[in-house]
């Protein structure tokens, strides 16, 4: 733990957090957004902890797990942590898909939250 | 161009031009970056204006041709914007390859810079 910068060990454990949560019970994703969060969900903007609580908690399946490929983190000017994750997932008995994912977290109050949530699958990517 | 939010104005002319002058002329592409720049480029990380243009000259192929699926934009709480790309390209005359790119875009004496950028290729996301 100790040979990684901050920035990596803090949103790593986020990306970690983050899907652990999602595929336990994404419901309960609320603590993790304040109401000046962001979500880009496939194109749709969602504005507010409550309004992305709610499109998360209405996606169409029941069960899901995300498998993470590739992670990327970086810390930005100000102060914040920048991460890129790109995996995969598969939600019922649907296929795999590949998808990408972006957070910006800041730290408000001594916790890390994300401010800012970008969501593509990943489906036209294949050359 | 009066209907859209302005950061989305601000990242679909920033992300057009980048991709215009990569693959035109990437030696040129310094100008968007400032000292405290980061680039993470296939995991690797690249600090600062001089080794990312460094890193982008030196990538191996002659010709390069982006074309972009699909974009979306969001500001940040420190006023900055924040963009996700989704595209494919093809160099020189290897077979097109999907790829994902971030940008965080900070507005510095009346400009417009990128401190914060991570490319990737979609190599493994076809489910």
């Amino acid at each position: 733990m100790g040979d990684k910068p901050i920035w990596e060990q803090i949103g790593s454990s986020f990306v970690q957090h983050y899907y652990q949560l999602f595929d336990a019970d994404r419901t309960q994703l609320g603590a993790i957004y304040i109401d000046a969060s962001c979500l880009t969900w496939e194109g749709q903007q969602f504005q507010g902890k409550a309004a992305i609580v709610e499109k998360l908690s209405s996606l169409p399946f029941q069960k899901i797990q995300h498998s993470i490929t590739a992670q990327d983190h970086q810390p930005t000017p100000d102060s914040c942590i920048l991460s890129m994750v790109v995996g995969q997932l598969k939600a019922d008995e649907d296929p795999i898909m590949g998808f990408h994912q972006i957070f910006l977290l800041k730290n408000i109050n001594d916790a890390w939250v994300c401010t800012n949530d970008m969501f593509r699958l990943a489906l036209h990517n294949f050359g």
